[in-house]
């Protein structure tokens, strides 16, 4: 059996890979998994941000989880929306609706220069839409203190559950409410910096953030 | 080096047990690691809820990888907060609040059917509390179609960052704003169910949660 296909609930199963985008597009908390040396599993809570058919995630070069991912090793990583609660008659029915995508494959590095410094104007400007334009460029000894990685989108499964609760008729007829309760997220109002100089006007960058949710 | 010791920003691990109860107590959505078969890693994003000293999770006995989790497979659970947007003066210094927190150890599966049934009720009052007392209660059937898990919380590491923007003093003194956007969470109006029968009034539990944010 592959371990792309889904064996369990496999109406949830979608090969939709505009469902797969807008999920990468909107969620941007990735969870890697990988094998340790000593043969048990890791997992690498981590930012991550589609570009075109990869995806891509960074941190320091001084993690040992990143380096062990830039070698190569095999990797599995799930990006998860929870979108809503489903509260049904009973506690068996109730659930949620999700939309899950898994991952599989091998990370590669991105060491040259320009190319590393193009995917982090990528996941910046996917995190804070604009903001690469309204900050100065990277240095060279920032981009070499930065490893970024990139995981093909070549394997993958995705599940989306967006269902109603699905009881059976005699609780139907019962007196239990049932409905869903959609999560909605957004920024608060911002938080200035302590140090920010008077007179420094809020970005159009956070602006734009601030009217949106997901 | 010991898996759960934090080498990287060693400043941020935390070892404060109250701190690691709020995030289990906040965050519902877990990733569990495991090794298949044939030595590559997978990720399962399931529901998650604390009891005591230990965490729950449940889904269909027809599961292959909860099947292998209750089977005592070595497993890593991270559970993840993604708390605020930290926008630097620059791309390098611009980061996440965030409470990361990763556990390892085996699962094993709950079995005896009355113990199985306060784990279900615990993990339903977890996601809609107060609700295990508005619903009938699970028939043998259902039970005998759930598999629960419980995880120690015993071998775990936490990282949290909540801080502000770090830039050095050539950029505070420039032009770029610096701040924190708080990420909100909460429940949108709900959507009543299609086979709701009329008359019967929104319960007291999910009155609450339209009440909550996290």
């Amino acid at each position: 059996m592959s371990r792309t296909s889904i064996t369990r609930l496999s109406r949830k199963a979608s090969s939709d890979r505009a469902t797969l985008n807008l999920l990468l597009d909107t969620v941007h908390i990735g969870h890697f998994a990988i094998v340790a040396d000593d043969g048990h599993p890791v997992v690498l809570p981590t930012a991550v941000v589609r570009d075109g058919d990869r995806v891509l995630a960074h941190g320091s070069t001084g993690s040992r989880w990143l380096r062990r991912l830039a070698a190569g090793a095999p990797a599995c990583l799930a990006v998860t929306a929870f979108d809503a609660l489903v509260v049904a008659r009973s506690a068996f029915e109730s659930s949620m609706r999700y939309r899950s995508a898994v991952l599989f494959g091998q990370c590669h590095a991105i060491t040259e220069q320009e190319a590393k410094r193009r995917a982090l104007d990528t996941i910046t400007d996917a995190l804070i839409p604009g903001r690469s334009t309204e900050v100065r460029a990277s240095t060279a000894k920032e981009l070499a203190a930065v490893q970024v990685l990139a995981l093909p989108i070549a394997e993958w499964s995705l599940k989306v559950s967006a269902g109603w609760p699905d009881d059976p008729p005699g609780d139907v007829l019962g007196p239990a409410w049932a409905g869903v309760l959609p999560v909605v997220q957004r920024y608060d109002q911002p938080l200035i910096a302590p140090d920010l100089r008077d007179g420094v006007p809020l970005p159009a960058s956070v602006q734009r953030l601030l009217a949106s949710f997901w």
